[in-house]
């Protein structure tokens, strides 16, 4: 998976998670051994990006699954707080209610076995979420690798990387299979204010995999825009409502508003279980609102006075219109193609 | 001069700078006893605003004159390394530029004086370019205040206060003077990355100034205005072109992008010395190119991979088409009348 960078790893019973807050200074993992950690790392960001968040809560059920057989408890209601914890970690990436969707699916489903087959029934969808997220990211990569062109510099907000997923990434999967094609491809990266995403996690995951990347501060990207530095913007999603609006990190519809002012495309790559067919505009879309602590300190260092008053919503809406398309495991869905062929 | 806050204060042959790289977190001030101290002190922005480091190069000057006297040499030769020195601290802002200007000719003027009434007459001119600015900025916002409705939230960049003059500010001054009339206004203070001086200088200026403020990153602008929460968009300027063109620090462009396509006002509150009648177009004034450490690193702690490529500029070109009015001293120009009324 990328040579290098594996965000989580099911092992031996035990969630490994790559502890993303302590990027790009320290490479540490973590050990979940059961669900409440699995939450609590979702919660703090250890493990973030909506595919990897959704993969990551999949194994969460499948160690309180373990736990509930050792302690001879019954696994249909045992399980229900535990659904109810994973789900309450993060309001917005519909990847996490999805994957959860899938596991309550197959629980149902196996409820005549018995809760030894019940439980490695749920370990194996689990794994099968896992390898199902490579296997799309791969395709989300090729059908998007055709929309890049040789000598193109591609900008980026936040991970939507490796990191991100279980492997290759999203949009950054597009960036890669472009230059496993061999077009010069370069990156550059929004640092993504408050959390860094874009300063701590894709350069140094571009740089593993020696893709050039320069890192501006957020405030740069029109600059670049304006001096013809930039020919195309591809970003993730946390969810797409069924019109086609994405909600994505905080930043991406500003960036959207430049891309359409300077005349480029805005690509959004995301695999399907992003959409979310039950919301039928992105202004219904939950924007989480996270601590002003992110935004006052910087890794523990106070930045701004105390008792200043902050605003700090994680995600930010960008309506359809301004989104040129988006790149799914089944294909490309252009803003004009979107009406007829979502599902 | 508001109160509480100086950035700089002549006194006793000394210039006294407020260390603004220090704030909010330590209020400690720079007592500057020769020219090269001034110099050192724009360039690592101890001091920093475009009129602030006019007026701090003026006493520079005076404080170059002095040490010359005191070695019996001759100023008019003398002087010329100090102006020099003082001329290549930062490129863009131009109000530098004209400060020092205003003292050449003074000494120019002073040609046939003693030393002893030449330095005098230099030290009277950087006074009164001191106490200009506290007028200028007054008036500036008594023009500006008229533009402020009752009730509006106005977003700001950077730091356009006090701080970033020698009382009252450029932006901030037309907020003050708004408040003051008795008008309801809340400010919504972008970050303003790398240096942060909207989270570190405008929230704190204000806070002491008891007007209602609200801390973003620079990502958070385009949705508030989504959301209908930002009513205008107000900022200083560190040159502004003979067309109208507006120079100032980097995201400012951004804004104006974001302004115009919500239907906002942009406006730019500047005294006519940051007009540079000179330079017909905005893309011929030099845009400073700052070190990457200041994205890199952040209060001395790494952020970023180790040896990641930055593209660090510290303004950016708005173009006069996005800008509704400057506002000056003289009075409020609007886009539409700048052509006929500009000088």
């Amino acid at each position: 998976m990328d040579g290098t960078i594996s965000a989580l790893r099911w092992q031996k019973r035990e969630l490994i998670l790559l502890d993303q807050t302590r990027l790009p200074g320290e490479e540490v993992y973590l050990t979940c051994t059961d669900y409440r950690m699995v939450a609590e790392a979702i919660r703090k960001l250890v493990v973030r990006g909506a595919p990897a968040i959704g993969v990551a809560a999949a194994f969460g059920v499948v160690l309180g699954a373990y736990e509930l057989i050792a302690n001879n408890c019954d696994l249909a209601t045992g399980l229900e707080p535990v659904f109810r914890e994973l789900a309450a970690t993060r309001p917005t990436a519909v990847n996490l209610f999805w994957a959860l969707a899938r596991m309550k699916k197959m629980l149902a489903a196996g409820e005549a076995a018995t809760p030894e087959a019940l439980v490695q029934a749920l370990e194996q969808e689990a794994v099968r979420l896992y390898h199902e997220d490579i296997e799309v990211n791969l395709r989300i990569g090729e059908y998007g690798a055709a929309l890049l062109a040789d000598g193109m510099t591609v900008l980026t907000i936040c991970n939507a990387g490796a990191l991100a997923t279980v492997a290759h990434g999203t949009a950054l999967a597009v960036i890669r299979t472009a230059v496993r094609q061999g077009k010069k491809i370069a990156v550059v990266a929004c640092e993504t204010r408050p959390l860094l995403q874009g300063a701590r996690l894709t350069t140094w995951e571009l740089m593993k995999a020696q893709i050039p990347v320069a890192l501006i501060t957020d405030n740069t990207a029109g600059y670049l825009m304006q001096q013809g530095k930039i020919q195309a913007v591809i970003t993730g999603a946390d969810r797409i409502a069924a019109n086609g609006d994405v909600v994505n990190k905080i930043g991406t519809y500003t960036l959207a508003v430049l891309a359409q002012a300077h005349g480029l495309p805005l690509y959004v790559a995301a695999p399907t279980s992003t959409i979310d067919y039950h919301t039928p505009r992105g202004d219904l879309i939950p924007i989480e609102e996270r601590s002003g602590e992110e935004i006052t300190q910087i890794q523990g260092q106070r930045i701004a006075p105390a008792g200043v008053k902050v605003y700090n919503p994680a995600f930010d809406l960008t309506p359809a219109r301004l989104v040129t398309a988006v790149i799914t495991e089944r294909g490309v869905i252009s803003r004009e193609e979107w009406g007829k062929n979502r599902g």
